[in-house]
């Protein structure tokens, strides 16, 4: 059912399921998107300050972005729009074989200024991995369209 | 030639190539780390507030950061290991077609106070499309290798 503005609260905590981080798919993207060596040549990346093959953190991201997908914030009407993203920290490195989850908590949100149909949501994203340890965090804000003007 | 920490100097300005963004590749990346309706089906995009398919805004920045290794920044010695990523903001959307280049401006450095081999330097991307209007910023902080310590 679609969700809406009002049906989230402040303080409120959703759990994604997992994703194991294959190193073809890091690879492939860091080709693509962050095409540095120690996220696409394992020969190479044994000399680097990783030590071997480590993800992109803008891989680890957009994994993070996917698996937000699996909690509540996937049912808002017309879908999240997204206005940006603050304090994004690469804690841990992330290597293939990694097992990575999001915890969601709801940290702000108030009616919008400009758009009066809609509320401004922050929410804090906590990526971990296998060893319950924080790899990632970063608080997106987005836009929501309020209940009462649909 | 190998760049260092020393080898920056706030204020500095570089300007990357340009990306003309692909409807299969937004559409491709957007199915693996975004997969909202408006970035990956044209036909239901048509309905959405983009009014029709819009690259997804991370797909902004990994093409941002991609462009971003088009200027000196890509000469870092060991390569740019980035901590974190400040004020990304999505302020116009991206549409198949747009022609994307980045200006990556120094806007602050210090040596490092837990790693003293190494500098901590920010800088800020300015992604710009066709008609010179910015799309997206971010301020990402990165570690840089000391020219003394190497």
């Amino acid at each position: 059912m679609s969700k809406y503005f009002e049906d989230f609260t402040v303080g409120e905590r959703f759990e994604s399921g997992t994703h194991t981080v294959n190193k073809e798919e890091a690879v492939a993207f860091a080709t693509s998107y962050d095409p540095q060596y120690f996220h696409t040549d394992p020969e190479k990346a044994a000399g680097s300050v990783f030590g071997k093959l480590a993800a992109s953190g803008w891989f680890t991201a957009g994994i993070s972005m996917r698996l937000k997908l699996e909690t509540p914030l996937n049912d808002v009407s017309g879908g999240l729009i997204g206005m940006g993203v603050e304090a994004m920290r690469w804690i841990r490195a992330v290597y293939p074989g990694d097992v990575l989850r999001v915890t969601v908590t709801i940290v702000e949100k108030r009616v919008s200024q400009s758009k009066p149909n809609y509320g401004v949501v922050r929410y804090k994203v906590e990526t971990r991995n296998q060893n319950n340890e924080v790899v990632m965090e970063m608080t997106p804000t987005v836009l929501m369209p309020l209940k009462k003007a649909a």
